[in-house]
């Protein structure tokens, strides 16, 4: 395994992607501060570019590869947000991207990954087709892999949010991320500790999907078995790379309910007119169910994305 | 009638309000500029409080009265944004605000215009009901009746985000309101008339309540009988007021059906990951439906309000 990042990394990253991706804005919501008792500064990575948070370490990786490297494209299997991240990143550096979709993706996924111009090489809906549908890709083309999260150059992409927001906003007594993969957190984790040591890092996990939760708990990693849950970007398992950083510079993981999250997700759209996606409302939800002592504590929260299919609100 | 105000009034309204108001950010979007072959810039008054720009006319009106004057406070008739407004600006100024709504209003904006602290005043829901409710309640009280749009010192608030965004973004080949009342419209037109000429203002207007357009047209206030259209801020009259200053200012007015209306806000939504109600969609839907030429032109457009039912979107 190759040396898990640090700050150099992250503020190499920061550097190198700069010219592609948005510096978004940290937004505040004094309705929101009231009903939840604390200072609350959301970095808003729903306007990134493609919506999510992901276009930093999708972009990281790709203008970090040789020009031999990039000249074979990048691949990637994903459904989601990575998949539309690596495909634009890709096209900025006039590269391929081949993206593994399971057939039964909606095709409201399949139309945004296509629009970025990326090849989309369709798999059955089985993990093990995923895997040997992306093996045939990168032996044909010679493509890079690029995990959506267990990957060092993801990971220092990711915490370019966090480090902004603590140049930022100095003096923060805790900061929030939603953990899936990790990617994020483990980002993030390094940019807070590293600059703002006393700060604290609370990450906040769907209950039924809680395996990062059980994971730090535990010690070792816990695969996230038929997880379920509205927040669809949060379903996956730790790697080693992301648990070898949290489990170092994480403070402490929350467990939120799903109605939690989806009435943050409303609140935050009708409060603060911004559109975020359910797994992006997990960090409010924890502070709507009292899930940690908060009060009047100046929190950073990391808004992870705001892709949502706009025919299905969950309230509804 | 009372001067019509002037760039001096919407300056000593900018200055006036500056304490309370947001001043709010002018976003673009590449995308959606692709798809209209032009130069956007969205002046997000969704995101001022309240959720739209009524509250700069609201709160110049109401920081624009005498101690006398306001010490009985302040009355309007009105279910939508000018009601919330008024209610928050009075109870800024530590004054009393009275709001008079048809029994049948929705008890989202009954609960909202409560929540800022006004006192509601049920009427039956015709328009006698709702004057001769008003007229009892300014008889009773003393309170300063505030027309939500006719009316001088509403015009000079609402003129104040159209001065921001004149001030923040030179040479602006266009700028686009949505025209209701015209409160929105005659302020913006002043403020854009005197510091950039040779900008053209267009307002844009439904197609089932265009009775701004055929006004203009006409050259004589043309009421707005029975509107249908699913932009629920526009479906008012234009005042003597509002009109005087549109027909000596305002370049054009354009219409715009109901469903380029439920396909831009849907865009909006989509692309910038913000809230825009129906009214304040109305622009870019004229630009989707390419209802004058604007290829390639710099646009500035007031996004009047983000007040959404999100129980009732109009694309489900």
């Amino acid at each position: 395994m190759k040396q898990l990042p640090g700050l150099s990394d992250i503020r190499a990253a920061a550097e190198r992607i700069s010219p592609y991706v948005h510096r978004t804005p940290i937004l505040t919501c004094r309705g929101i501060d009231g009903i939840v008792d604390a200072h609350l500064y959301f970095k808003c990575e729903n306007f990134q570019k493609v919506g999510a948070f992901k276009f930093r370490g999708a972009t990281n990786a790709v203008f970090s590869l040789s020009a031999a490297e990039i000249s074979r494209g990048v691949a990637t299997h994903s459904s989601g947000n990575h998949a539309a991240a690596l495909a634009l990143a890709a096209r900025n550096r006039g590269a391929k991207a081949y993206v593994v979709m399971p057939r039964t993706s909606p095709q409201v996924k399949k139309d945004a990954v296509a629009g970025y111009g990326a090849e989309i090489i369709y798999c059955e809906p089985t993990l093990q087709s995923r895997e040997s549908t992306l093996a045939e890709i990168v032996e044909k083309t010679g493509a890079t892999f690029i995990h959506p999260y267990n990957d060092e150059r993801i990971i220092a992409g990711a915490g370019t949010a966090g480090l902004e927001l603590i140049e930022e906003i100095p003096d923060l007594d805790i900061v929030m991320t939603p953990v899936g993969g990790g990617g994020l957190l483990s980002g993030t984790s390094i940019s807070v500790k590293e600059l703002s040591p006393q700060t604290l890092v609370i990450a906040a996990e769907p209950e039924g999907a809680d395996d990062a939760y059980r994971s730090l708990k535990e010690g070792r990693i816990i695969p996230s078995v038929n997880p379920k849950t509205i927040a669809d970007g949060l379903l996956t398992s730790l790697g080693d790379k992301t648990f070898a950083i949290i489990r170092n510079r994480v403070d402490r993981i929350v467990k939120v309910s799903d109605n939690a999250i989806i009435a943050a997700m409303r609140l935050i759209w009708e409060r603060m007119k911004i559109l975020v996606e359910p797994s992006a409302a997990v960090t409010l939800g924890a502070l709507l169910e009292k899930r940690f002592d908060h009060a009047e504590k100046r929190i950073g929260i990391i808004v992870s994305g705001g892709n949502v299919d706009l025919n299905h609100l969950p309230w509804l």
